[in-house]
């Protein structure tokens, strides 16, 4: 009985963490729910449900099918499958005419051939990239609408009334998806991917905020604090899946807030394969923050060392760090952040500074050995600087388009 | 015109080469076509379509919706189908019952509230990662069910018969898809995951090889070949999307080939995301073999340096390797692969070698700035060898699950 009562109390936790996280999630809820309702209204009246019959159906499942979270995820699916209704029920019907030239014996073997040879193109076509980036549901909707329209067909001589009746219903129930998409509280794709951009460059800067003071400081009890937010760039590594898919929802949105309809959403690929791959270095410096490297090199350089490279190091570290969050914001407020320019100049000569400190008699009386997991730190935080000018111009180029 | 020529064949050659590279997808398509045409004989045959009318037609869009390229994924969205048609079934059925006790007036806003609040719950419950991952195509489907039956009974007093027809038609649709999806050259998601793990730690082996060539070496004629090869590495870095659905289908899979029921499909997702972090330190090495790294420190180390660390650098990529070509072909056999081993031993022996090496007297003469790149280089490598070290343990795991 107690499990019982903590997987419930658990359950409820977790839905409450979600709707905090993201309380859009709980409108979109009650959105699916008012579309479904107003849209079951054919239903209701006698004048909507006597023209289209059972077709009627054909609108809720439109509703409960097309309604996605974001406003380019609905319409890129509901402009799909009105296409992809439009030309397979065309399809069906012609296929059906033809057929019914012939003979009853031949009309069922021409139906059937026809049904699975444009089922099995249409499916092979599915495979194409392209294709299955955008069209992937048009297609699925295309066999689906062929295969039904051209099989009742055979059954039912009044098919060319069934294709336009569920046609209007489909779109009634793709109206109302979208109206209520866009007008209600919309979630625009195109507004989210320009947010996690610029919060994945932002979680690369508190990285290197906190390197800094990770790495060349006494430990202290705020560590901990520190190491939970430096964390976060780990969920960069894997952003790829889900910019590709805020990309291509983005592409299906008109114009809003500050976005026009052919906003270069491309660019924000480009910036965000640079942004992951600065994560990737900032992944091989993160070992040399955690007990992974230990298992040949000495971890704990000396101290003596460490300093040696500490200002430069931290110069450099802060410097991208901040230039890092000058680009995010430029990006959240869509402003040509020239002011981080001077940053990452600044990380640049830290970096020449390092150069010419390795030129030095400093080095003279250390043993090599000490020294190379410094070296190699310092030397990742020098790709990390050339990865920053990347990104800086890749902002750059975005704010120019 | 001609473009439209140029057009046409475009797409064919690509046709093709999607065929070649996965011949399944044809037959995968031709599966499609003949299970559509299977079910459609239900409308051919009087004696069925006399008991299912116009409900025959959702036999033949559970095939469409259903039917998808592996075995996993087909059996989790027909399961899905199959429990969500029957559960919104019987709550809209119920839900149609407990309005019918009422007036006609409060029946009617009963439905609409219930299909409202029903609905809105349970897109809610979509949002759970968990629930997304393995039933939200049985969610979708619940929500639709319970739309349609509860709605439709408004219109419909033999609602009662509609569901059962729906559910029975259903599950012929679900079955015929299944039977044509195993029985035809089946796909198992399960081997596909199997594989690309395989796959993925022999990519990493391609890069480390052609490593040790092209940085060590005079460059030559053959240099492209082994670049072109060694980029290949970088799909890796992007590969935990496709992982994750592979073991998400997998787990539906029943017992097949090797694999039985309940293999440990989850320790090839850690098996993976080690591979993925050690192509994370191959990125990083990557920069150092072209010129991305040259706009602070000098990238051409010059030669007599980069002879110094060249025999404990080429011995460790090479033995790291074999060790994770060893490694690759130990999971693509199902062997325990002991022999691994023995070459990630040499590469930790080889690792401990270069730290010697460190301390000789062989590196006093030089100039630090010159040896920069090169210890960087050497570092990522240890780090690499490291990386090879826990994916050789995961791997036995997972031989020993």
């Amino acid at each position: 009985w107690e499990k019982i009562v903590n997987a419930v109390t658990g359950v409820a936790k977790e839905a409450k963490n979600l709707g905090e996280e993201d309380p859009r999630r709980i409108i979109h809820s009650f959105k699916v729910g008012l579309a479904i309702v107003v849209v079951s209204l054919v239903y209701y009246f006698d004048f909507l449900y006597e023209g289209f019959g059972v077709s009627a159906m054909w609108a809720v499942m439109t509703v409960v099918v097309v309604f996605e979270f974001s406003v380019g995820a609905t319409l890129g699916k509901g402009i799909n499958r009105a296409i992809a209704t439009l030309l397979g029920g065309a399809l069906g019907v012609g296929a059906h005419r033809l057929a019914s030239f012939t003979g009853d014996k031949i009309e069922c073997t021409m139906l059937m051939v026809s049904v699975f040879l444009i089922a099995a193109l249409a499916t092979y076509t599915r495979f194409f990239p392209k294709l299955k980036a955008r069209y992937d549901y048009g297609l699925l909707i295309f066999i689906l609408t062929f295969s039904l329209i051209s099989v009742s067909g055979y059954r039912d001589d009044e098919i060319l009334d069934m294709a336009q009746r569920r046609l209007t219903t489909i779109l009634i129930g793709g109206a109302v998806t979208v109206l209520v998409c866009i007008l209600i509280f919309p979630v625009w794709a195109g507004s989210d991917l320009h947010k996690i951009t610029a919060t994945n460059i932002e979680k690369l800067a508190i990285f290197l905020e906190g390197f800094g003071h990770l790495y060349f400081q006494v430990p202290n009890d705020n560590d901990e604090e520190y190491k939970a937010s430096m964390d976060e760039y780990k969920s960069v590594l894997n952003s790829k899946g889900i910019e590709d898919s805020l990309v291509n929802f983005a592409k299906w949105e008109p114009r809003h807030g500050k976005f026009r309809y052919r906003h270069p959403w491309d660019q924000y690929l480009k910036i965000g394969s640079l942004t992951r791959e600065c994560a990737y270095k900032i992944d091989a410096l993160n070992g040399y923050l955690n007990s992974d490297v230990e298992f040949v090199l000495p971890l704990q350089t000396p101290v003596g060392i460490r300093t040696k490279i500490q200002e430069s190091c931290t110069k450099m570290t802060s410097e991208c760090s901040i230039a890092l969050r000058e680009l995010a914001m430029g990006i959240n407020t869509m402003t040509c952040s020239l002011s981080a320019d001077s940053w990452v100049l600044n990380a640049k000569a830290a970096a020449k500074e390092f150069k010419s400190s390795l030129k030095t008699d400093l080095w003279s009386d250390t043993d090599l050995l000490d020294i190379v997991p410094a070296i190699t730190v310092a030397s990742l935080i020098i790709d990390i600087v050339s990865c920053t000018v990347k990104i800086a111009n890749a902002v750059h180029e975005l704010a120019s388009l």
